[in-house]
């Protein structure tokens, strides 16, 4: 028997960030500890050990399934302040989730302060003085994640999902018609002009500088015709490109510059499924985000994974999308490898994403409407495929967030009953 | 025209409580001010005026269409600390509800500390030390509702939803029995003891006392009979009576005596709906509270009013019952009166009560799954019918969220947007 604790850190990148190859796995030969980093993902495994006064002998078997295992949070729908991020971040370690997907900006507002093009800020957040992520909030975000073993990825989504921009950004969006009149109103990015690029190719360095992560979300989601279809300029583009009526093709056009920026700049990138589902060439490394449900999220994991791409699944866990009752329990049966595909197609599924979008959630019920739900998520993608039984993890669950009452977040009931410890500390 | 503000309290009964028969309008005949109490109920109403400098002239009509305007919480399935119930009644009066449904007690907890029965918590609350109701808290609660306009009707639902009053009152619950023993599990009250109904009496006797509002809701829903099928004596008890195999007949025979023990404790009572459907014999005064929605709830309200009781509306308003979206759009579309049934009929329709159930709701969750949501059952209780306009309501009922967070209230959003004076004060 050995009567050292040794904990090693292992992280295969050398600037300190963890990165999507980073061991995770507590590898213990006689209590010899291996892993990205000593923080929290250390302290959530062996936090009951560390209770008991000693440990005479003991071995840990605990690896993630998973490498990607991810919480989407969307700061554009409502302003998620500093402190709520924060949060997040400790209980996402509390359950060994590793990736924060920050949905920064959006249609209705924009409250990244970039400092290449401050007027996106100024003029696109719901306030420029209190609804705004400075450049130093932004470096806490990123710090604070790294000593919980958390990756930060930021999705600045293009060309739809981009109204916030426009008052900011002249001449970027494109002017919407009605007959023969600009309509006053604005569509996606207008993808037709060399400024656009320019534009893009700016901000996108900034954003390479600013998170240090290989990849970026690019978004590509969504993308609504209507506006390009009524603008003059855009059909004089099409004829000339040759793209016929197909509007697919010019998004397609978009995308592929995008992604050839951003390739440019030495970063890998992630897009939500369209972007695939188009045909848009994408480099082999692309992680491709499946979110719908208009066919079976099986099948798109099937396809996608098929073509040779990387997949991370979301379409099962719109946690924002609540229902009466126990519907941590839909989240929780989800099985990501349960699609018709070979061992190398399996072995392309990262991992997956829980969603929080933004349209009904801030500040005030951020917090109970994710735990202990995300929670259900997060041990799917961390534990093995046969940890399954449903009561079990009830027990875990119910267990695991009394001890988050006990930690002060506001983590909501599963079901009837109490906690020794309650929220508020009666 | 008139210079001074005359504010003059009216309140029909004598001993300082609200009561069914209070009024509350505003009846200006020149800016002279009639109402129950010169507590919030007035100052939400005025207070727009009062922010700016000085009132020239001015004209108040304003009175509610119902006088009945209830929420309910669920006290047993979570216990939820005095301060909550105490802020919950703060955002009461803000929205003019007026009657606070307290349902004390259930199948999973006893927090009400009986002075007659004491281990009736001792043995069924979560814990007796902290997830109970003292005296003193009980007193709290009364007397900080009656400055605010608002009643405190207690629930003590008997003869299901008892379990938890098991531990503290041997021999009140039913024992089930497995074949020719008893299993060790119990069921309902056991009916067919006179020492039920000395215990029972002396109980309502305690509460009669403790609870000033004329109204006891008694409960009487979801009577379970398997037990009661089970055991033995109730066999005998069922054959010696005549009763059949009717088990309605004996959950009436319980309930008969009960109304008769509360009547002649000088109070009136409120029960659930199944209390009219199984026939029981009530007193004219009943107010029956219709909450199923196995048939339409517009069907019951016709038959309880074709009876010639008066109804209480609960059945679309059950704000626990959570969907994805804007669901208090429902909520607000309903109309109460919107049944078969003459004049005389709709007038005993005294109004109706959101719920907010227990089985997933803690301190955790409560306020942001209370508000705004139930102000929109607020407005309709209040308001005349024909304001019905949803994108109207919406935009009232947005604003009156911003100013919950500037008085404080962990109110949820609507919808995607933000206020100046977010929640956290940021």
């Amino acid at each position: 028997s050995c009567t050292e604790l040794l904990i090693s850190v292992a992280t295969p990148g050398c600037n300190g960030f963890p990165n999507l190859e980073s061991k995770e796995n507590y590898d213990s030969d006689c209590l010899l500890l291996i892993s990205v980093l000593p923080a929290d993902l250390l302290t959530s495994s062996l936090s009951s050990l560390f209770m008991q006064y000693y440990i005479n002998e003991t071995e840990i078997v605990d690896f993630p399934r998973f490498p990607h295992r991810g919480l989407l949070l969307d700061t554009s729908r409502h302003y998620l302040p500093l402190k709520a991020i924060l949060e997040t971040l400790d209980v996402m370690a509390y359950n060994k989730l590793n990736v924060f997907h920050w949905h920064i900006v959006d249609d209705p507002s924009f409250p990244y302060e970039s400092f290449t093009f401050p007027e996106l800020s100024k003029q696109g957040a719901f306030s420029a003085m209190t609804h705004v992520y400075t450049a130093s909030d932004v470096q806490t975000v990123i710090e604070y994640a790294r000593l919980r073993g958390i990756r930060v990825i930021a999705e600045f989504d293009t060309p739809g999902h981009t109204l916030s921009w426009g008052p900011g950004a002249p001449g970027l969006l494109t002017p919407c018609y009605l007959g023969k009149d600009p309509s006053g109103t604005y569509g996606p990015i207008n993808p037709i002009f060399n400024s656009t690029y320019q534009f893009v190719t700016s901000l996108f360095q900034e954003i390479s500088s600013v998170f240090p992560d290989y990849f970026i979300h690019l978004g590509g989601d969504e993308v609504d015709f209507t506006c390009w279809k009524s603008n003059p300029d855009i059909l004089v583009f099409m004829k000339k490109m040759g793209f016929g009526e197909d509007y697919t093709k010019l998004e397609s056009y978009y995308i592929q510059r995008l992604l050839d920026i951003v390739s440019s700049l030495g970063k890998g990138y992630m897009v939500w499924q369209e972007v695939f589902d188009n045909g848009v060439k994408v480099r082999p490394d692309t992680i491709i985000h499946v979110w719908k449900n208009n066919l079976p999220y099986a099948e798109e994991m099937a396809n996608v994974t098929k073509a040779g791409y990387r997949a991370l699944l979301s379409a099962p866990w719109y946690l924002n999308r609540i229902s009466y009752g126990q519907d941590w329990m839909a989240a929780y049966q989800v099985e990501p490898l349960k699609f018709t595909g070979s061992t190398k197609q399996k072995d392309l599924v990262i991992g997956g994403e829980a969603c929080m979008w933004g349209e009904y959630v801030d500040v005030t019920n951020l917090t109970p409407r994710l735990w202990p739900r995300a929670g259900a998520v997060a041990e799917r993608l961390w534990s093995n495929a046969t940890v399954r039984n449903l009561q079990d993890a009830y027990v875990r669950l119910a267990d695991f967030r009394c001890e988050l009452l006990r930690r002060g977040v506001q983590a909501e009931p599963l079901f009837t009953g109490y906690c020794d410890h309650e929220f508020g500390g009666f």
